[in-house]
């Protein structure tokens, strides 16, 4: 979409140097600034910021919810709001890849109440020590940068991103599931049944629109894509006045998102100025605890956030900006930081959000050859992830807090079941069970162009594969259901190792077709293999 | 599937003949009766019977409620069930058509209540005087088939069955709603909602099912059979097992189907020989007020029964052996008399059941070049009809009828939904005004098979019929929700002689391509145009 003359990337620095990874990021990217406001001139820029403002915002609300309940109210809605406004708008500015929405994940809530749950027997104020946690990993983020190791997520392969995806959608289902369950902890069996029903209308009709507009063949593909592109949003709305339609449901008293004083911290013991006095209520011997948390921390981001990134930018969108790794984790170590000082948890690269913002903002045409929607280019551009995150620091301004206090947590399952059904059909490792288990004569006489692909691999290898899959999957969802979830950046570590060593396993030729680096060859250009600290 | 020789069909009768109708059709069939017992070793007979068991008895179930609900108790379950197995016995039997299923519908169940409506302020006692009714009503289908008027059905086109089978399917969704409003009658809001997240899940995985025996390609096409064989009653057994899951379904009293006394009348004014004395409690001038009544019932069994019998043996089913209108509906004025005499609702042709009936006994196998299932042959045979008719007899003994009042009614309303939607998934209306919604260049380029034949006719004739269609539609469906119910057999009739007048209002070449004959050559061999009385 630029206009720019295509500015020659550069790649003959000597990454041996300390910083250079970083200084390489910023040069490359400083001469498309100008076009990332030019090129946000466009109508997509519009769908794309209200779709992912409501993906975005809904979800970090139910972790806000998770966090709420596990934490004793010591993170709550405003906590969340302002993390995810940090994350659009200092991403939407200063990062190298402003593709990659930034806000707060399933994981790091996981993290957080884990963390607290760890530690709170100990006599330690909660917010000292995360903040301390927050600014090792601060210190680490920085180290791992200036000394280019981000250059070694090169080697992450497609593997651990389909298993990660895989995994994080069905947190989403599990999601759904948890939030319905908590509407009858209060014996209100009336209200519990209702927001299953809300719950499950609106998956109906969220996914019929969504399917409506993409693989329909109705009315015009002008007119089409507006439901793809607005039936998120739109469900959320429709369902959230659902509620009030009358009749029966009437007489349910449907929960809401709890909100609470606008830009206060929600937590009672804490000052109303935000800011965590981390010297006061820790000991030395907590500072010093708190390091390993912020390694598991550090792992967890370092992994996260660069695979979010590399998701944005995959193959199948047609980016032609370059990427930026080494300044955008540095910048990541910077909000990172701040969060711990504001206490806020601290925001980072989300899945699904990243790859559904770049699918947003895709042109497609529709192709009427094949019938299917055909990409034909993408808007590339800061604009979308500035506003989201200034929209979502709006909604913490009193009128919008209200209006966002009236959805109901079932349109929230809702709107989780959605995103991971949605999520969990377009993933890899469905697709490739999906082709295990479809009739190998309907292959054989009548495939379509994916079964085709899959077909020439031989079928043990295929097999395996997907069985090292479905190991990985089960490895990162069984421990998020224990009290070792604390561990989970480890299990991601090791899997993303182990996939390394899949040409001692795979046949060469087969591994190819099997399993790629997840970085294209045009974004690999900014991470180099010759890396030495 | 017949081993005899072709019997050439007997077709040189003069049909001015009084009686000569019946004749004929007897004549026609009696050499295939022994086929009709040999044909049946087939394993298509297995989920054939279980399927239309399922489907004819428990939506007779919800419309027996309904009766029960609207005439003071006087027809319940048991009523209905004789009904149904008598339908199945006579017609499995007897009848010259027995896939044609034949059981208590939603029309007659409707025509039922509005008569006691009606008459509810008369000093008359109600089973007399539906007695009364039937029994003028038989003497009418007598003398109407003797005369052989039966022929006229061959004026009946595609249009009333194709408006008729899609006002049954969304009464069938109607009642569904229906059923779940009821849920919530006494207040308990819990119980209401929970039924409806029920039915909503027993909707979405019968439908699934279906989907993925029919049209998915997974697995071996012989597998996938199973799921369309055997998806619907496994999806009744399983839901109604599912109430006792436990969790919080514990907590909610669903209400189940409602039983009475095994074998005997419900109403507990009646004597428990069945035998209605229609000599008493009538006076003469009720037993005239029955004649149009009567009148009104002939014309619903006239058109009702016949279309079924129609669809039943329609195009896209390979029948082989020869119909019978005639005789068929001869018999059908005997047991509409008994039914009278028993003081149980008149049973007649059953749609969508009569249809999906062929359908479930076709002989499919799966080509992979166009990637869809193609009939190869069918399975004509008694035994099926008679089998169900059999088991429906059966659940009225105590220990199965026990086993039927444990189905919730809100597996009820989600059987209603799935057959509904699957029949309206597969309706001519539908299909049209997809096709009317469907992005034009999609047409044009890349047209299916039934894209391509309604694309010969020109849009402002297509658009005119299928208005006409829906205005049919209205009249039918809108009629049946207001006390001029009873009136519904006029509209049929005023619709079906409507459509003999379209080629006054079509060109011919396009009406050809929009409307023909329900009955097919082959069927109109047994239909004269010469018919004089």
């Amino acid at each position: 979409m630029s206009n720019l003359p295509k500015v020659k990337i550069r790649e003959k620095f000597h990454y041996k140097r300390i910083g250079q990874g970083i200084i390489t990021d910023i040069r490359n990217r400083l001469p498309y600034l100008r076009s990332d406001y030019s090129d946000a001139i466009n109508y997509r820029v519009i769908p794309s910021t209200v779709y992912i403002f409501f993906t975005n915002l809904l979800p970090a609300i139910a972790f806000a919810q998770d966090m709420f309940d596990h934490t004793d109210n010591s993170y709550g809605l405003n906590e969340v709001l302002m993390s995810s406004a940090m994350g659009g708008i200092v991403f939407g500015l200063f990062s190298g890849q402003p593709l990659c929405i930034v806000g707060v994940t399933g994981p790091i809530a996981i993290f957080n109440f884990t963390v607290y749950d760890l530690i709170k027997d100990r006599d330690v104020d909660y917010f000292s020590f995360m903040c301390w946690v927050c600014l090792w990993s601060t210190l680490m983020h920085f180290i791992l940068a200036i000394f280019n190791t981000v250059n070694y997520i090169r080697y992450i392969t497609m593997y651990s991103c389909d298993v990660f995806g895989f995994f994080i959608n069905c947190i989403y289902i599990q999601k759904g599931i948890q939030i319905l369950t908590r509407q009858f902890a209060d014996g209100d069996y009336a209200k519990g049944f209702a927001s299953v029903m809300v719950a499950l209308l609106m998956c109906i009709f969220g996914l019929a629109s969504v399917f409506f507009g993409t693989d329909s063949h109705y009315i015009k593909p002008v007119v089409r894509k507006i439901f793809s592109d607005y039936g998120l949003p739109l469900s959320v709305v429709f369902f959230s006045g659902f509620i009030h339609f009358g009749g029966y449901l009437n007489n349910i008293d449907f929960e809401t998102l709890p909100i609470s004083q606008s830009f206060r911290p929600t937590f009672e013991g804490r000052r109303s100025d935000w800011f965590i006095r981390f010297w006061e209520g820790c000991t030395v011997g907590d500072v010093f605890l708190a390091l390993p948390f912020a390694l598991l921390l550090t792992f967890l981001f370092y992994f996260d956030h660069n695979v979010s990134s590399l998701m944005c930018q995959a193959h199948q969108f047609p980016v032609t900006k370059p990427s930026s790794f080494h300044w955008d984790y540095f910048l990541l170590g910077i909000t990172t930081g701040v969060s711990g000082i504001l206490g806020i948890p601290a925001p980072n690269g989300l899945i699904p959000q990243a790859p559904l913002h770049s699918s947003s903002l895709c042109i497609k045409t529709h192709d009427y050859e094949s019938g299917v929607d055909i990409v034909t280019g993408m808007v590339e551009q800061r604009v979308t992830n500035i506003a989201q995150g200034l929209l979502t620091l709006g909604m913490m301004a009193r009128p919008l807090l209200i209006v966002l206090g009236n959805v109901p947590q079932s349109v929230l399952a809702g709107l989780f079941w959605i995103m991971g059904l949605s999520g969990l059909n377009g993933n890899e490792v469905t697709n490739k069970l999906r082709f295990l288990f479809t009739d190998p004569e309907t292959i054989r006489l009548n495939p379509t162009e994916y079964q085709a692909k899959l077909s020439k691999i031989e079928r043990k290898w295929l097999i395996l594969f997907v069985i090292f899959e479905l190991i990985a999957f089960a490895c990162e969802f069984g421990i998020t259901c224990t009290r070792g979830a604390i561990g989970f950046p480890g299990v991601l570590m090791f899997f993303a190792i182990f996939a390394t060593f899949f040409d001692r396993i795979f046949p060469p030729d087969q591994l190819e077709m099997l399993d790629t680096h997840a970085a294209s060859a045009f974004i690999l250009q900014n991470l180099h293999r010759e890396t030495k600290i």
